[in-house]
């Protein structure tokens, strides 16, 4: 599979097209220190066999902001350089810590926005970049990624709905340009020319008057022609249309956009490749080889594969799935496709970071804090498959079925006469029930009980329902 | 070009593949009847050679809602039999009625919505599309369309977010279905099966939970089973994220989904063409040839035609471009391209859409409510052509150029070393910003002054301009 070929970013050679994109995971502590846990984390994807590896975003800036990481100061550097080793002492996987400034934002509603802020302040900020990335490879990183994503500040200066109207801004691509331009400036300086600086930033930002790839690729030129090492394509999450909840500072994944940062189950699968495609061709024919990445609900192996064979993108970001399962590069190299603890994007992790609690996997054992262990080895999950049964009733399918002892989850796939048939929800009751049924088509069901670790008991016998039109009423 | 082929929809035979889709004009008064600006509008498209014109959405339902037609009554079959009648005696166009209902709004912000309706209410809903299409019948129009597309009613109730529990909605996709299928079973009833009902829907809601062509394609085979005459296929221009001016009742098209609904000229040409392409496959898959038409930014003629020629969609909507000018049929099919007078999706026509005034197009000449008159056969303009100038000054290019006398507006023209080359903006006085321009880049412009009708003068010199990246500044 090309997923498992070796990539060279900027002299940071990783061995296979598999990257943990940054996700924030609440494991640290309000004073921003790496604790054993988020070490925990970092190791496990790197046992998994995950190709690069983006350490959660961690302030640049001193700042109180809940249980987030800092590079902010050199006492946060120990920390880190502990955080690297052993994640490099884990595996293959090169490791990157992705480097943020973000402005206030008040459980008021209120925030700050990027025009309340002086010209000392951006100076500052671009020096925070720079002495970050310093730190950085002080702490023994491989390199290290500018959050100009989503609702950071970075992301902001670049946004269409930038309102400064002098030079980083005023309503032109070059204003919008400024800061990060200035702020990997800083960082290659400071840290090295060769030090990879790779960037994470939106291909379209969705939102009213946002920008749409047809800036983006002019800022991935941009970005390419100053050495970025690697582009990490995202999409959305912005404060801009983000819900506020009384007393609750604002969370950027609360809109719309928000919804395609974190597309849940409703949302097209690789929804997002198309602007990974188009750079990247963009890139190329200004003869840029600059590595892309792109991520947007691609843990299907299948999909992931045909992304990078097909040249869409060089690399693939996969969060919620390897949160899900971080063995799913190896299970998938291996051809344990179905041992995998596949996520069915139901969002609890979002949930759970928007409320600032440690961000774990529902399908996880309770009161994990860590993916379980891969169980290969463990004999298989005895499951006396018992009968599952369908009702139809209003337009929707319910299912149930026995419970399996010893199993922690189960999975639930459906397939159509339209040619759709995968897994549909993974789940720990033993009930679901299906609303986005077609009426005057029949569907089919089977369940499988699994293990923690993803072994997959028999599969449940199969039922095949009509779902009918529902009877018209008399009137009208 | 494929794009002058006629199509068959439901027996009814349309001359080519150019659809005026559905757009308000504000030209009526209050009454809701139709006027004589209101007819003269709708003969003019018939006269420039479209193929299909779906008069602006009229009322369902008795409601006071400022200048909107309505088609609530016998009363109002009169007037609206004189347009169908001048609308077929100015040309091939087959012409047909957009049908509406909706619900209410306030200035305050509040909104009624879907689940504060009674089931006798939503009856006399299905009872008034029935009335409405039977009238549309009597009145003389080839068919009607049922608006199921954006912030009204029916679209409420298809939308992801319908919040009834009963079986108008109990979120299941059956439950959202159920009224735009009992008001197509009323029109189909009360108007004849022989009378084709088309459906415009939205492709993708593009809000928040909103639904996505994983489900649109459902909504288009459970309506092309009951037999719509056509669908016809929009995005996004929804009340949920719609932005509340103090004072003002709720525009949907002020939002994201607006952004997606009426797309500015910084978003994508052709954006919402793949959802045509999956729908039509999809259907296509299960047996069913409905027509499918699209719209979003697709007035340029090459555009269009491989739209059609490629089989994505079966004709194409294009509602700014043709209020732009009219004769954009006959131009294209002539190979007059050069003559259209082109929307460059300024949008002001969409502001007064908001404001509930008069739409017109900003090219036309000041004042007038309708398209000046194709002046094929007038003198070419005398433009002594001046000199372009442009200056290059903090990440923007200025340009200003000599008026041209007799000039109704002017044609900007850009190329770049990317191989974007065409129009980039139209206006009326003789200056012009460009804010979108990329540093280390070159660009090429010029400008056409224009007759109102678009005859073309000479194009100006062509200047040649590089924008420098903004030198830095010291700090950081």
């Amino acid at each position: 599979m090309k997923l498992f070929e070796p990539l060279d970013i900027a002299g940071m050679q990783i061995p296979n097209r598999i990257m943990v994109p940054a996700m924030v995971t609440h494991l640290c502590r309000e004073d921003g220190l790496v604790t054993d846990e988020t070490i925990a984390r970092y190791v496990r994807y790197a046992r998994g066999g995950a190709g690069l590896i983006v350490v959660e975003a961690m302030a640049v800036h001193h700042v109180k902001s809940g249980p987030l990481l800092r590079i902010s100061d050199d006492t946060f550097v120990p920390g880190l350089r502990e955080l690297a080793r052993r994640v490099h002492d884990a595996g293959e996987a090169k490791v990157v810590p992705q480097i943020i400034h973000f402005l206030k934002v008040a459980r008021s509603g209120w925030r700050q926005t990027v025009d309340m802020l002086s010209m000392a302040d951006i100076d500052r900020i671009v020096d925070e970049f720079g002495a970050a990335a310093a730190r950085a490879r002080e702490a023994g990183f491989d390199g290290a990624e500018l959050h100009s994503a989503h609702a950071y500040t970075l992301s902001s200066f670049l946004s269409r709905t930038n309102p400064r109207t002098d030079e980083h801004g005023g309503q032109t691509l070059e204003g919008r340009l400024r800061l990060i331009r200035r702020a990997m400036e800083s960082a290659r300086r400071r840290a090295g020319e060769d030090f990879p600086i790779g960037v994470r930033f939106n291909g379209e930002e969705f939102i009213k008057n946002g920008y749409t790839v047809q800036e983006s690729r002019l800022i991935a030129l941009r970005l390419a022609e100053m050495g970025a090492a690697y582009l990490s394509l995202s999409a959305g999450g912005k404060f801009e249309d983000a819900v506020h909840e009384p007393g609750q500072v604002l969370f950027p994944y609360s809109g719309y956009s928000g919804d395609r940062a974190m597309p849940g189950d409703w949302l097209p699968r690789g929804l997002h490749v198309h602007l990974a495609a188009e750079i990247k061709a963009f890139l190329a024919a200004n003869g840029h080889r600059t590595p892309v990445a792109i991520a947007g609900k691609l843990s299907d192996p299948d999909d992931a594969e045909r992304v990078v064979a097909e040249g869409k993108a060089d690399f693939v970001a996969i969060a919620r799935g390897l949160l899900a399962d971080p063995d799913w590069p190896n299970k998938v190299k291996r051809g344990e496709r179905s041992r995998i603890v596949e996520c069915d994007y139901c969002n609890v992790c979002k949930a759970l970071d928007g409320a600032h609690r440690p961000v774990i996997c529902t399908l996880w054992p309770q009161g994990a804090l860590q993916a379980p262990a891969d169980d290969s080895a463990s004999p298989p999950l005895e499951w006396a498959a018992g009968t599952l049964e369908a009702t139809v009733e209003n337009g929707r399918v319910a299912l149930k079925w026995p419970k399996a002892a010893g199993a922690g989850y189960y999975d639930v796939f459906r397939a159509d006469d339209f040619g759709d048939a995968g897994l549909i929800d993974a789940l720990k009751v033993n009930h679901w029930t299906d609303g986005t049924v077609l009426g005057g088509q029949r569907y089919r069901y089977h369940v499988r009980a699994r293990t923690a670790g993803g072994r997959a008991g028999p599969p449940s016998n199969t039922v095949d329902v009509f779902v009918p039109v529902p009877a018209e009423r008399a009137s009208g």
